[in-house]
């Protein structure tokens, strides 16, 4: 049985995903859900294990195939131990990154295919799509500009990527919000913080029902 | 562009593979072809990783998706790294199980599905299905008294599975076989040895047709 509440958050480097959750957890938790905030692969032995393969970098004849099965793995094995008995037992989780980044940017960016990321994705969610999926649009020349101020925040792989490679993550989640018009709900991440935090508020209002 | 030969080989636990295997490498090496013998993870180095994390004993919260997926990751290294390059240098590759057993295993015998479970190998497996797979059928009280008889057999963890299993396996394989009537030839495994070799060769006769 499914009573709880399952938002995920979207969005390319930079778009401010983390202030975004913040903003979620707290207004869910208002709501009266016991919220737990998560992402992949979220302490989770096993998951962990696979994103240990993943990341390796001696592992550079990775097909893209087989990492895209990975991420599934992982993914699965995160919502079967953590995010499943959450939602089960009533409680709202907000995830960080899910199935949409993996269409975005393996799908879409690295060409293997939106449809068929989408079908090995569906394999492993079952029934456990997102309620509601908050998109942080943001165009990658000001994302990475962010990052690039922040100096608190270390510079990853997907950080020093091509300009072109995250123009097209962006077009992924264009096309991931035109598959899932329902489902996905986009924010412009643009915009100063309070207008963003009072988009998301918004979004969150005619979403989220339940109060205690 | 592809010019070699694959033939996988499948079959329940005691099926005789491995002579059939022995046996198919002799007649299309006298046909011409180069021969690679293979089985996953087949010495692939991040196979072979994968493999550990599925056959890890700790790992008892394993759900049963992320081990189908873990084992599709594993298919399409092998198949990347070894069995494309080989079919690309107009090889014949045989394979000691392939697709078949995880549609046959986890797909029916675990009750995954084998539509689902196929789907998420046509990812791995993409446009290299097999041209020909042989599937050795034998009653699992047959195969099973076989591996019993033979001392320098190491019994593994599906050899002591309820025997209700392994006749959901060969129920599984018997689906298989209806699926891909084309791809699939079946094999009487239950005959002398003498006869089964002629079985084998007469398939092959038919199907595998370069001399040099």
């Amino acid at each position: 049985m499914r009573t709880g509440l399952f938002i995920t958050v979207e969005g390319g480097e930079g778009a401010g995903k983390s202030s975004a959750i913040n903003a979620i957890t707290n207004h869910v938790a208002a709501k009266g859900y016991k919220v737990v905030s998560t992402r992949e692969p979220g302490g989770i032995n096993i998951a962990e294990q696979i994103r240990a393969v993943i990341l390796d970098r001696s592992n550079t004849a990775m097909d893209g195939r087989t990492e895209a099965l990975l991420y599934a793995a992982a993914r699965r094995q995160h919502l079967a131990e953590k995010v499943i008995p959450a939602l089960q037992a009533g409680k709202a989780v907000i995830c960080d990154r899910f199935i949409d980044s993996s269409l975005a940017y393996q799908g879409y960016a690295r060409g293997l295919g939106i449809d068929a990321v989408f079908e090995i994705n569906q394999f492993a969610i079952g029934d456990w799509m997102p309620d509601l999926t908050i998109y942080m649009d943001v165009r990658p020349e000001i994302g990475l500009a962010r990052i690039q101020a922040d100096q608190g925040r270390e510079v990853n792989r997907l950080d020093v990527e091509s300009m072109a490679f995250h123009e097209r993550v962006r077009e992924g989640y264009r096309q991931v919000m035109e598959r899932f018009p329902n489902r996905v709900v986009q924010v412009d991440a643009e915009q100063t913080m309070d207008n963003v935090l009072e988009q998301i508020e918004r979004i969150l209002n005619q979403k989220v029902h339940r109060r205690v």
